[in-house]
């Protein structure tokens, strides 16, 4: 088990989590996709695991920045946020039913994104470290686009025709 | 495992999984706080937890609105969530780094929270259950505030004390 004894330290095993994460989502995201029914829910999933590809690449970025290699460490949280996903995905019975279920749990792995993105920002900026927090903020930017994007269609269509 | 064909069966579904999750945060708010160093961090876990008991009671007012018993169903992700929370403060080898990575967990409960009481919101909404909605909406503004306070303790002083 690492030890953590600085905040240096703190913000590198958050990298490998959300390394881990961001890796898990670019398996789950197609999958997403594939059993939504709505053409813009299947959209806004394969439109996310591209710009999941570049955030990939944003956190390698930050590897560099810190001179460390890009690594994963196992994150329970994302194996049971996506977990929860797969669920409704095989017990509901009714396409819309299905499509409604799918983005509560696509918006709960982008509040999970949104929050740990949130604390590493803030540690880069307390590290001293701004490019690797501009570069965080872009991702987190498109995190919250994409959460705005799957309330507007569930409040716009999918909700209304689940119930 | 439970068919869901309607969206009264998803908000069911959702109603016993955010059950589950307060029931498990009832028993990790305590430990977070024993192991936070701050008095302001250990005071804002242990009036979460009061406001957590006041929340499970509103579940299951909830449920009794639709006619159910309250039961809650095992959630993956809160369990990977608390489980990322108790790793920070075993590997934390530092007061001040142990309370930054412990800030930075409950915040990613905070936010699963939010998501989770988003959705059932607004799918109490569709439904027209507007006096379920009006009640958890009690609950999400206090899960807001909560994320708030934890986001001031840590960019006001604990990031600052940890770097």
């Amino acid at each position: 088990m690492p030890k953590m004894k600085s905040m240096e330290d703190l913000f590198y095993g958050l990298l490998q989590d959300v390394y881990y994460a961001e890796k898990q989502l670019l398996k789950a995201l197609p999958k997403m996709a594939k059993n939504a029914t709505s053409p813009e829910l299947e959209k806004a999933f394969l439109q996310h695991r591209d710009e999941t590809e570049t955030q990939v690449e944003r956190l390698e970025k930050a590897f560099e920045m810190i001179g460390k290699t890009a690594k994963g460490k196992k994150c329970e949280a994302i194996i049971g946020l996506v977990e929860e996903g797969e669920e409704v995905i095989k017990e509901a019975e009714d396409d819309d039913v299905r499509d409604a279920g799918i983005v509560g749990a696509a918006q709960a792995v982008e509040h999970y994104e949104i929050a740990r993105y949130g604390t590493m920002i803030a540690w880069a900026r307390q590290l001293g470290m701004n490019d690797a927090a501009s570069l965080l903020e872009q991702t987190l930017e498109q995190e919250y686009n994409a959460d705005r994007l799957l309330t507007e269609l569930a409040e716009g269509r999918l909700n209304r025709e689940a119930a």
